[in-house]
């Protein structure tokens, strides 16, 4: 009995082997080798919600990503720990013709960053998106509450502040897509200033919308995302990753946190690790609960539905045609009863390093809700029949199919990232990162920067790590990493963190500068656009389905 | 092995011994008594979410209820059930001035039923009530997603209409306050479509916000309402009633479905109704997954923030100054820091049916979160503050003083209703009350008439229990309770309720007429109060603290 007692006892406990858990482990390891650290999993595998299958290829079997895929070269986080895990990158291809169906079944071709929208709706989206990253960039990432009209627009979904702000149906609908994808909700299900808050950790609306350099969907990683996690594990040790056996109790003494999991396994810690999304935890039976705060918090924290789909082809068809494989619908044409809309938001070329073949497409939102209550073929069929719309009858002719459903993901229950939606951020700073006791957050739902994307569960993970070391061990941390840790594990309940307040200060100002000075270049660049847009507007035609040539 | 498979066999298992569910388990036991019939309560106790508790009073000891304790007339299905259980009533004392805090710190005095407010705040208040009643009498209770406002109803928050129609301070905090109390949450917090068909299945809003004849607020039960399960469960059987054992999974295959608890118990039914809020389903492992439209809808419905106190005393000294022991408060003062607002949204007098004085007050919404984070000696201090700016420094000199936090409550996790947050309403009527194969739906949430009280809960379980039965062993239902279980049990995923329509379209004109006169009867009694009210506006005087007499 004594003897269990030791064995099971650690130093930290982590909770989820997602990228953000398995970073903090792993940061913890790096500072502290003596450290006994365990990461505790319900999923019978590490890497949350990114997840790398063999499908069958070109040339015989390749490797696609059904999660998490994307990284770009400002999200510094992930970029750093690839590097450290030898882990390759390569560029989205993006070079073609794009497609577009927005607001109405007719499909539009464009070869912009920005959707063939009339002069009216470009003029609209254009004024939106330079009021979104003015607003975004005066928020404080740590307290966006703390903004002057942050109760305003924590009180409207992002739908009332589109539908009162934009006049024309393709700028609406141009946002509407982007929101299913980016965050698997509807625009009316998501509070504005949440929406603004994600737009800010990510540097602007730009960074999440485009696939060009520097942006979100910029580079993919060779051989798939899961990579990240698998190394991880294999470098914390795979002894110390504990998969297939659920956390059901976290309780919490003056000294110690005791875990208790479904197969009865327990162990316990001065300090644990929560890296798992907030729907989650609500599986955990808290003894005493978590601050009544963070559960009212997480009640208006829902995580999004998403379905990706992979097709793998013989040969990119569409790249002969000079397309990119991009499309952006807000749904088109309703082809099955109890399905309003169509099932694909967007899609990319997802042709693999080495080469294979592919498209990829998303369902998000309540297209992921309806089409999912479809079987699936009938599913099959229009996500393929949405895909010839665009790319034409080459569609049918695959090598191989399929699709996650997020959704259905134990421990994950849905994709990309939790949301919060309307009315729900007045406790946002007492909760999202503040340690609850002995507990700790990570999640990339808890970064400050890129949230709901890799890098955030990279940037989270390893600011939880730095939070408990800095309370374990503060020996092993650098100068430079203490300060931070400093000010956040300071966030104990009631307390304020004025000089968090300085801080962040400064950082706004330098962040509004570069602001200003890449909104000022990003109007140019429209001005520009637009011009070149109008001046050959005999060039650009519309078609039902595009010619090849 | 074979005997405990025989053992628990049931024909029908009910999950929660809440009033809808024990209502299910009742009316199917009333209509076949040799029905083989479990409910399962993970509490250690009957009655959800009433609950009543002996407090030291003037007489030595009484009973009060620390959860659902109202009902009124129109209330008929809670009415015919206290009948048929032997339960008696008595009226809400609601004579003598009344106060409120609306807007502004300073207290008011009134008399009529809605507070003094100035002449635009009435008027703004009296637009904005014809405007929300004429609305939600046009909606379809079973789906409300049909209304041709819909989609923009549901896709802003309570606050954002309020925040767009509503000129004056007063009227807004007013609807706060209400709202507060009604739903436990903040307006900006809950589906402005779903706050219509909350309102519409009650009749309206003054159903609701008053204490009058039939509104909801009229009567209490003699001895407490959580006597209405402890009866249920004697009619039943204490032995087909299995307390403190959770619900854990519930598997469902062709023939019939398994429920496991976490003591271990396993039994099996045909068919089972889950008669437990949104929250408490979360805790439930279901194989396969309830439909996709179920859990996206879920995903969007918290339970309401709420606190409810009692304070007895030897002499009920409000009524001795003529006071009803009515306030209504949007916060008041701040005086203790973390909490933006004061405590008390409502309180009435709870003078118990044997004469034993005591005061009621709800913390509702965000005031229920942040003074729940307090320690309980300077919540009880606020609490007793703010009870004392309405009726003087008597209020600190009690007799016992009780606080139940909902919020903490098991399987329960809040109070008193789930609501529906901006944006989640599209599968309303894919998911709420139709059946998931062999499951079925009870709990007020899933009423169409006075969803969120005690007799949406009976109703729901009468319901569940007809729906079952049908299904179950049709011959033992009565000709006239077939039509409605036909049409609610052919709700089949995909299948539209086409004969449901022109029954509603039939109730809808009946509600409507009704609604019209009413209407009128509404617009006549404001005028004339209004008039009144100006007429004789020298005789209202504005007082920090009201003299006795």
């Amino acid at each position: 009995m004594s003897d269990v007692m030791t064995e099971n006892n650690f130093d930290v406990i982590v909770v989820g082997a997602g990228i953000s858990g398995l970073t903090a482990a792993f940061s913890i390891k790096k500072r502290d080798p003596e450290a006994k650290v365990v990461v505790l999993e319900g999923k019978d595998r590490v890497g949350g919600r990114t997840l790398t299958v063999p499908l069958i290829s070109s040339t015989g079997t390749d490797y696609w990503d059904l999660g998490g895929q994307w990284i770009g070269r400002s999200q510094v986080h992930i970029i750093k720990l690839l590097e450290e895990l030898g882990l390759k990158t390569y560029p989205q291809f993006i070079q073609g013709t794009k497609f577009q169906q927005l607001g109405e079944t007719r499909v539009r071709s464009y070869t912009s960053e920005i959707p063939d929208l009339s002069l009216w709706a470009l003029l609209d989206l254009h004024w939106l998106l330079t009021k979104l990253d003015r607003f975004q960039s005066e928020l404080s990432v740590e307290d966006p509450c703390s903004h002057p009209r942050a109760a305003e627009w924590d009180a409207i979904s992002l739908a009332a502040y589109l539908d009162r702000t934009l006049c024309t149906k393709g700028a609406r609908a141009a946002n509407e897509a982007a929101v299913r994808c980016i965050l698997g909700c509807e625009s009316s299900q998501i509070s504005f200033l949440y929406y603004l808050l994600f737009l800010h950790m990510a540097g602007g609306i730009k960074n999440i919308v485009e696939a060009t350099d520097f942006t979100a969907q910029e580079w993919k990683i060779q051989g798939g995302a899961q990579q990240i996690s698998q190394i991880l594990a294999e470098r914390i040790g795979e002894h110390a990753v504990r998969l297939g056996d659920p956390v059901t109790v976290v309780q919490q003494s003056e000294n110690r946190v005791v875990v208790s999991t479904a197969k009865g396994w327990t162990g316990s810690a001065p300090y644990i690790i929560l890296a798992a999304p907030p729907k989650a935890l609500e599986h955990i039976a808290f003894l005493p609960r978590l601050s009544e705060e963070r559960v009212d918090f997480m009640k208006h924290m829902p995580m999004g539905n998403m379905t990706k789909v992979i097709v793998t082809y013989e040969k990119a068809f569409w790249r002969c045609k000079n397309q990119s494989g991009q499309i952006v619908s807000d749904g088109g044409e309703a082809t099955v009863a109890g399905c309003p809309l169509g099932p694909l938001s967007i899609t990319y070329d997802a042709t693999s390093y080495n080469g294979c073949p592919a498209l990829v497409g998303f369902l998000g939102g309540e297209a992921a809700v309806c089409w999912t209550t479809q079987t699936a073929k009938i599913r099959q069929k229009a996500v393929l029949d949405h895909f010839a719309v665009f790319f034409g009858p080459e569609v049918f002719t695959f090598l191989d199919y399929i699709e996650k459903n997020w959704n259905d993901e134990p421990f994950s229950w849905g994709a990309p990232v939790s949301y919060i939606t309307p009315g729900g951020s007045a406790n946002f700073a007492k909760a999202i990162r503040r340690p609850d006791g002995r507990i700790h957050f990570a999640g990339t739902e808890t970064a400050t920067s890129w949230s709901g994307y890799m890098s955030g569960a990279v940037q989270a993970g390893e600011r939880s790590a730095l939070e408990v070391l800095f309370r374990l061990k503060p020996s092993v941390l650098k100068e430079a990493e203490i300060p931070t840790v400093t000010l956040l594990s300071a966030q104990h309940r009631h307390n304020s963190i004025t000089k968090e307040g300085t801080k962040s200060d400064r950082c706004r100002f330098i962040m509004k500068t570069i602001f200003s000075i890449s909104l000022g270049l990003g109007l140019l660049t429209a001005s520009v656009y637009i011009f070149k847009h109008y001046a050959g507007n005999e060039e650009v035609s519309v078609r039902w389905v595009r010619d090849p040539l």
